[in-house]
């Protein structure tokens, strides 16, 4: 930690900083400059917590070296962490994911149409989301448990371990119940509650980065399952909210390997919500996987036209197929690369 | 809602989207023009789930005339709307009311002397925090249950309703017995299943504005509340995200004519959140007045130097009292303008 | 300045930057710390170019302590700077200027009849572009030089400086000659050759901030125009760009005092192109007043309904009234405060 | 153009809209819905301006239908426009065209070493900047036209075309004498003079976009060029700003896609200014060309230790031979896909 003080700050201002500073258990060193003078803080394990200090007399700025998160991070683990989500390995040198499936589960045709396209087509996990944040309340809500066990026979006819969302702890006995994967939505990214709880799990979970979450607090949000104990952590960038209207959201690709040189954790993209338009939607999954993402996952319907939530980004089972066998021959060539 | 068709749209892409329209209970209306057709949709009650027509073919994209809200809006509701929070009108006419307290429950002694110091200059709610949203799980997470009761009694010894923030479902129960007004904060803005909850109690909320959230999912927010049948809500403005990093948040004052011209529920301003640095709450204080704000919300701490959390951004009880003096002044002249 | 090394640099690391610094000829502080290594380095004036820097090995991050600019800053010049516009001065205790007119000079007509409106209602520059930045070449590009003409003629008849926008150095002769004030536009906030020739007039110059200017770049802008010698500058604050849309933009008034803080320099508002909305033009320029604005600048049309440019946003003759006499009031309410 | 009316819009209100309309010479149709009426504009060619109509009593928003660009738009120029370079095709089925070199020009030997350096890497087209744009005016800004003299002695020994920026009319002479491509830059991306001057040239732009501005502000920019009659351009995507600070800027790929949908126009991508950091350059560049991009523009330096400007986000020759090879790789892979 720095403290930066003010260009007149006072020898007594300096000096309570000091005080401050040793009272947290912490040594200060002074770094005199010609235009204000700057403190050093030393000894510190991690993020300080800098709030006896920031409203001292003189102090003008405090700048963190420390980072709010440490279990997360590569430099303390600098090996790559592999997540089993019920035999598919997530991360680290295994191929690139794929989880695809409708945004909601709407029915049994639904589910079971679009889980045999999409394992046809390659994929390995199956998505359907069960209970759904919905911005407006006058809109499809998701079918809930009735939605999971849906979902839960979809997977078990073709194979795949499902992934679905938890929207609030109340859920987390059923989701468990029916689902191998457990996603945390962009809107509650920063739901601590949530978070700590399914840092109790022995479950893997699969975390969304919140719409204006900045890397930071990204890390920061995994830190608090980490932090209770579960490992078995899976990141997604989807897109963050930006100035532009013509897209949803603003895929933020430079955050795959930004975050592997941070965090030993794997990263998947959703180009489906990053853009929210069908026609990107293929051509955002390849430069995600050239980018280095360790999985993608991709909103697929069976029939695009009645779909009851994001039919606009959802591929159908033909363009999945098509996007599958160019990803394929795209994996295979980077593969071969040194 | 306008339907806008690609340029060398057919007149079958046309056709269908009309039948599209019809199987929706809708009507269309075809607006050609002279570089391509726009269709407009007619007989809608409220906003229209565009999703099996946005992917249709020759589609360019769906405008939407009605908002996702309606039970909220001022257009349906003339009338503002005034909350009682325990005896304190919040609203209409009212005079601006004055939220003050810490940012979390830490002691006996501290909300004692917090809830005096703040009693005496003239606040009227009393806030502190016993459930804390942190960044980070290796800083202060709040006090619980015994800050509940802490500021329960601080309330009751200098006779101020008391408001705190509820992060989750499980601690309804708990904070509508100790609390007279239950906060939602701004990273639970979309926690959707918390939203219809407090929508089912006759207990008035506070709302506040997530930290990328458009005006219009503010509102869609606040319309899940009240559809769940609870009407006592107020809205809180307290900044949002923007590439600007010299305050923490930016403060979006014009938020506050704009959404008394939208809707008719109480909107109140907290300058804490919004700037992050004490030197500039008073000053957006008075300006949000000025704007027009039906209340404020302030942190005060009886010292800052010390405080668990937020120190930064609180006033000391001689600041807060100096305030309340502007304020009160600022109050009178505004009130004597015809 | 702050040089973070990785948790792992080398103990040769850490020396090769330190000698890189010596080549600076400035002397490196290592602060040894328990997860990493921080270097402080001393002896600078000002800001420092960490290009030789940045890239060596093991070196995390550099953060800067100085700020890129020095002669703007308040920390060396405590008194506030006092721009005389022809006569009107602004900043310092003088009472906030009012500079209000049209978006653009249409006829003489048009602009004797609102320079007679806004004099009346005690406006004391009048504003009218004769160049006009649009964002798309399909509409009205500004009268040029005729317009410069007409609004120093509707100046003089109504004894008023007048103001106006020069977008590149070859309007800057005619614009001297007919402008008391001359205005740099948030898209020209960094043309840095227009910066320096207007740095080396003896002309007052008003800047605007950009659309998505960081306060940093905005202070670093002003630099450039005193680095040359000119230090008759006022800033302006039009609002920034962010996800937001139901206004133009995002009216940023903690900027207000906050630059105050920084800098020397007066500030006013522009609340037309803040927030683009007629019905919020008042109350927002009445909030930028209270926050401390050293003046403000209002769009007025005589006719808003015929306008060319910006009538969404303009207060007809009648409301700039009734804003004038508003903020009389306002303003003599704050010149009583103690 | 559809005009919405409020809720309670009296019929007076509308027909007062009705005349507005048809006085711009258009036909007004009004829709009317169970909420409200809207009203349908017919007979516009492009862009319509709405001035007078927006502020008319009743009148709520006013939703554009037409974009402010039409030159531009493939709607109207199906073929994908190919702009020749000196010899080098940019745009089409031609392969992605790779720009590379210095940031800025700093000497003879400089320029020599690093243009051999590209060139036998692969590089067509050679890069130096010779008039610097610096956020302050305490850091270096170029060599000016000495610096061009010596980017084209580079670019003609090693047989490259030379593309380098200006900053302002006045120095068109000089850089369209030396250089083959001219560049508009983020910071003058509606530097409207500026577009208009280089439309009238027979000279090839490459057209920076500008760090905050839309997709739709972005083509009318480039709108301006081709309504002077120069039809020779390329557009560049160069990151834009948002919260995340974790990279200079937000590297928004989804443009490439986008907007070879909505234009005619060659895009490229620089990878370097949008990520700022020089690990990220690779990966981004090889996601980029996956995306579609027409080429790349990449900053190398010969020895980025010593670069007078940007040398954190610099290649060195090493570094930018490997990235060749695996483009290289990449471009004969994704050339043999159907």
């Amino acid at each position: 930690m720095l403290i930066v003080m003010e260009h007149n700050a006072s020898e007594a201002a300096v000096e309570q900083v000091r005080e401050a500073v040793k009272a947290m258990g912490l040594t200060a060193e002074p770094i005199p400059g010609s235009e204000r003078t700057a403190i050093g803080v030393l000894g510190n394990q991690g993020f300080v917590d800098d709030t006896t200090i920031v409203h001292l007399p003189g102090v003008r700025e405090v700048i963190h070296v420390s980072k709010p998160y440490k279990l997360v991070s590569r430099d303390f683990h600098p090996r790559a962490t592999v997540v089993d989500v019920a035999g598919v390995q997530v991360g680290g040198d295994n191929d690139a994911v794929m989880m695809a499936g409708p945004c909601s589960v709407e029915s049994e045709e639904q589910m079971m149409a679009s889980a045999a396209a999409v394992r046809q087509a390659g994929a390995n996990i199956l998505r359907g989301g069960a209970f759904k944040p919905r911005t407006g309340p006058h809109t499809f809500q998701g079918l809930g448990v009735e939605g999971l066990k849906l979902l839960r026979q979809a997977g078990d006819e073709y194979s795949m371990p499902v992934v679905t969302e938890v929207m609030r702890i109340g859920q987390l006995d059923h989701v468990c119940r029916y689902a191998d994967l457990i996603q945390i939505g962009a809107r509650n990214m920063q739901n601590f509650d949530l978070l700590k709880e399914v840092g109790k799990l022995d479950h893997p979970v699969l975390l969304k980065r919140g719409m204006s979450a900045t890397i930071e607090e990204f890390l920061a949000a995994a830190e608090y399952i980490l932090a209770e104990g579960n490992q078995r952590l899976i990141l997604c960038e989807r897109g963050i909210r930006t100035f532009e209207r013509a897209t949803r959201n603003t895929l933020d690709l430079a955050v795959v390997p930004l975050i592997q040189q941070l965090s030993h954790l794997p990263i998947i993209v959703d180009p489906s919500h990053a853009t929210g338009v069908r026609a990107l939607v293929p051509v955002m999954a390849k430069a995600a996987l050239v980018a280095g993402a360790d999985g993608l996952m991709v909103e697929v319907h069976y029939n695009p036209a009645t779909a009851l939530c994001d039919g606009a980004q959802s591929l159908d089972p033909a363009a999945f197929t098509r996007l599958m066998t160019e990803l394929s021959g795209l994996r295979a060539y980077l593969a071969a690369q040194p």
